[in-house]
């Protein structure tokens, strides 16, 4: 069975690596020279959309997926008349865009955070009129780990604000006072059957994921599955989903979604009896869904902008080491570790003990 | 960190994918064509003992191991000259003879089975006498999957077995009528701290390994993890080191050990905190050993001689497939499948439906 994947970075290698003992071998397009996938299957250089590479890619791989939401348009929709993509090209155009996903949801009846699409300078005069300061300007595109945004909090910061992110794909979200960041993922497979993972407590680091803890039974778990089932069904998706949610008070308010495996997920390689890798992959193929219960207690960290010594990282009981095989640069994720312990105090010893190689990471 | 590996079978497989989260990556040196480890890794293709890819794999590998104990002598004497290998010369002589691994296991006082020497048809009908019937012939090397020997029931057989075996390296070994086989896995890192996994209850059919369930708590335990620290010792051992044990009442016989991962320490890719695979990287590039505590309850079963259709085999909650991407022949291990269940009883569900996939399989 050969998956064709369309980005070939670190969710790709996890993808790939998931796929080795199924007997999945993943094929990669990525522009990249060394990209962190290679060596965990076949990576074809060329652009996203290279006629020739996905000319190849429909006649070698069995399906196709992507690991990222900003898949040229074009590539998806000649894919798609040639061979079987998942997920599907509504998914896809929903939560590439900003507005389209916020529209997704208040159509679906989930709670949202309130928004504005802003398309002028006296669309934003406008928009913060109506949701107040302190509010957030997006791009509604192309935006990722805080890139794309800026805080509004006070009238003089609008014009700097527009200056930076000005054009015609914009959004301004009212700023939420939340309690809690988590997410929820689960995976759809091809008739219909569903898993939910338990949910993940995120704490965010100047916009970047910083840790992920696994929390089954949390008491939003019910609340958050709710909003899911609504968005698989009404997306008829297949393959994992991940959706961003603020804790306000006792109400969650969706954030974002990712039609893809997700950082907040890598904590289900050890916590998970079937990790949300092999459960994109058996989904998309069309295999029967693995369980998702819990193995343990788990707490991932992201290693961004700095790589750790696997040596010392790999002293501290419980703890799992992820290279993704990249170049150190400032604010890249280039590692995950995770700690995985029987019980919670096992887990606060581990978290305790990584402390040292997370330098100003903000541990949840 | 590059690991290599003489062998590209099923064993390098599962260590290269083990070592890709870790940042090791694989060199097998292997005459296959598209060797089951093809695809993780780089597969130089060539004999075992070709000298110009050994000297490659010097300038190339940090360190290097193998995946069989039969690797040519001259092989490992080449690379242990000029880079470091691991397991060490001293455990490789021992386990790749039956003759020396006998008379090592009785040097450390560690149980066996009464054996003598056969290097003519004369000294067989001596050892005949001596150890009486029924006995097992084995030819001192080169026997696996029960291939190499013959059992001797009546003093008729005894030219048939000589007539098959013969050559001046066998061995006769009194029949054992034991319990149960287990197996203790244990692995010992540069500084010669030692990590024990639980036992291993082993089934064979027809020679072959059907079956390993992991034991956590196994009245024989001590006993085994004494004879298998004694062998790490005194070997000076770095790396995975296996020790087959029959069960006789309550005493344990040392049958063989392997220098290496075993087939017996499958389980433990679910069903321990660390696997048997990591663990050996660990140990023979120098990092700190991981627990090796168990993670829920497990059992493997080999796949030999034929392939279970993955989508099918999936369908079993805590079902885990591996597919070694070998083409089946008879008798030819092509895959395992390992189930993983929070407690006995779900394990004992997830056999029963996994029964369906095993035909003519001995479940333990």
């Amino acid at each position: 069975m050969i998956v064709g994947i369309i980005g070939g970075g670190q969710l790709a290698r996890m993808l790939a690596l998931a796929g080795r003992p199924l007997g999945i071998e993943c094929i990669f397009i990525d522009p990249g020279v060394d990209v962190s996938a290679a060596g965990t299957g076949r990576h074809w250089r060329g652009e996203y959309d290279d006629q020739a590479l996905l000319r190849r890619m429909v006649a070698s791989a069995d399906v196709a997926t992507y690991e990222f939401e900003n898949v040229p348009p074009v590539t998806i929709e000649y894919l798609a008349q040639h061979m079987t993509v998942f997920p599907g090209a509504l998914a896809l155009s929903c939560a590439r865009d900003r507005l389209h996903e916020k529209s997704l949801f208040d159509r679906l009846g989930i709670p949202t955070v309130a928004y504005r699409a802003v398309g002028s300078r006296a669309d934003l005069t406008e928009a913060v009129a109506a949701l107040g300061l302190p509010a957030v300007l997006k791009t509604r595109r192309f935006g990722y780990d805080g890139k794309g945004q800026m805080v509004l909090r006070d009238k003089a910061d609008l014009d700097a604000a527009w200056e930076k992110l000005s054009g015609p794909d914009l959004i301004l979200e009212s700023f939420v006072d939340f309690g809690r960041e988590l997410s929820v993922i689960a995976v759809r497979g091809r008739t219909g059957d569903t898993r939910f993972y338990p949910l993940s407590e995120n704490v965010h680091d100047r916009g970047v994921l910083a840790s992920s803890r696994g929390r089954p039974g949390d008491p939003r778990t019910a609340q958050a599955y709710a909003y899911m089932e609504v968005l698989l069904r009404e997306l008829d998706y297949v393959g994992v989903l991940a959706l961003e949610l603020f804790e306000v008070g006792d109400r969650l308010l969706a954030n974002e979604m990712a039609p893809r495996v997700h950082n907040s997920g890598h904590w289900t390689i050890e916590g998970s009896e079937t990790s949300q890798f092999e459960n994109h992959l058996r989904a998309i193929v069309g295999w029967p869904l693995g369980e998702t219960v819990s193995v343990g207690h788990t707490v991932m960290f992201n290693c961004v902008g700095h790589l750790p010594d696997p040596a010392a990282v790999l002293k501290v009981p419980g703890a799992h080491w992820h290279d993704y095989r990249k170049a150190v640069r400032p604010g890249r994720k280039v590692a995950h570790i995770t700690a995985r312990a029987a019980d919670a105090s096992g887990l606060e010893a581990a978290t305790a003990a990584l402390k040292a190689f997370l330098p100003g990471h903000i541990l949840g």
